[in-house]
């Protein structure tokens, strides 16, 4: 029950950061204020919508329970109205934006495993709730995903879906299981942010610049 | 029965109207004949197929009924056909359009309501349905999707599903309340085309140009 | 029995192909280490995500059976050990990328048949388990969709796909009719690329510039 409390609101504070940070693209790209609510409800319930198709959970929660869609106007408005300001808050954005990547990862991964799927499911599917949002913001924008290209992101949450399966699978299932693997997700990212941790690219020496490949 | 007969009609209408729609966009990005059937099917048919996936009706009408394909291969043969007509009929292709839009989202939003979902999730299925589709040809003809950049047309279908919604949750189901929810999108797109309304866009004075937002 | 286990070495042929066609192009926009196995999963597993998505197969076998992502692993590893030879062996990689798309198309269309849904479900589908995940690749790589543009290649999936299907629907089920309908779309796909045959293309005489398409 309390547990339960406390993933809700969680789960409501990851919806938040990340509608601000696809209104605060949007405003970016001058949308409409149709197109700014759409690109931050996009982000912020995109990924939980492809995770519930895929995982059978229809309507997709992000769709029928009001809250969301609430949150993301309020998260809005609020953009909206403080704009200027909300622009130059670029660190404690990136923070936040690591917390709901954790919430989401982890929160992913265990509607999965409760909608009795196996381990690879319930890994992939945390991933996705929390950087497939993401992704469609970048597709609807009209520019190649930023996760694809850069930083440690997408598999900050792929750890953190794959701690918390794992906790699950091995039978580990105290209260702080979930916060654990939600904090290894947080620290790897903001790592990454303040290290500057990268994935290898491989660039060779020199390469002639990219034909277009055949199909 | 009648009524049943006449929702086909015009939802025939609206998939032929919406093919040619995609049709002339596909035809003029010079895609060949494949192509250009694919992006007109898209746009006839992708908002239903993301509608039907979400609301558990599988497999989407789309996919299942052969007049669909069926209108929309019509629909390409026409406008291939008349394309230096069909190219400058601007003003019908507008009315045509705003009806299909009309048509979609009350269809759209009577459909998610009959198979047993809320209130929020028949609305926002109902714009969807409507505006899906067109949002997939931008995608895929890479650009920013044009319903979040200007005027007033998701926003119409949102209204004409939220009146079909809310006749049926209040237990107003006469003949006419379905056809007073697609006037009213109709309505509300051709006066907007018309007088030029927009919705606020929020540039600000001389912002700097957008940087790329981190994730 | 033995049928089955021929089918599953074919279907991870063709994800073991299609793999490396999305690393390839992966690597080629300089994308990190994680995009270049998400791009390289998307290719290979997408179409069959979204097929078993309309079909109502949830969750995806491309999610729920480990072997589709070690064969993608895989791929991206030798891709990436060998590029200088991999980039260069542009003949072997068409080939098996057409031996990919006949594999994919009969499968996709066999799979939608089996779990009861009509003629034209099973043909989209096949073609769309073919064809989706290059689709796709093209979309988060923010180009417009090769397939749309030029060359006879979903065509050859569809033809695939009908061919696969009439059989099924005509009775005619000996072991050698999937591999008929393989051999009909693998042959159309290679003579189209030999003999450079193209669908047609409708360009007119010198069309003015297209202009922004209104919605």
């Amino acid at each position: 029950m309390n547990a339960h409390a406390v993933y809700t609101v969680l789960d409501l504070i990851g919806t938040f950061v990340f509608a601000i940070s696809g209104a605060v693209a949007a405003r970016q790209r001058r949308l409409d204020l149709f197109g700014i609510v759409s690109v931050a409800f996009m982000v912020a319930c995109g990924g939980g919508i492809v995770r519930d198709v895929c995982i059978g959970a229809v309507p997709p929660a992000g769709l029928s329970n009001w809250r969301y869609l609430g949150v993301t106007v309020l998260a809005v408005l609020i953009t909206l109205a403080a704009y200027p300001k909300v622009r130059h808050m670029h660190q404690p954005v990136l923070f936040f934006d690591a917390l709901g990547l954790g919430v989401f990862a982890v929160a992913g991964a265990q509607k999965s495993l409760l909608y009795g799927h196996n381990t690879e499911v319930a890994i992939i599917m945390g991933m996705v709730s929390a950087v497939g949002g993401g992704v469609m913001r970048d597709i609807v924008l009209s520019r190649v995903p930023a996760i694809l290209q850069h930083e440690i992101y997408a598999s900050a949450a792929l750890l953190g879906a794959a701690v918390q399966v794992g906790f699950y699978q091995a039978g580990w299932l105290a209260w702080w299981t979930p916060w654990a693997a939600m904090l290894i997700c947080l620290v790897i990212r903001l790592a990454s942010l303040y290290y500057g941790w990268q994935l290898p690219v491989f660039t060779g020496r020199r390469a002639p610049p990219p034909r277009p490949d055949r199909q």
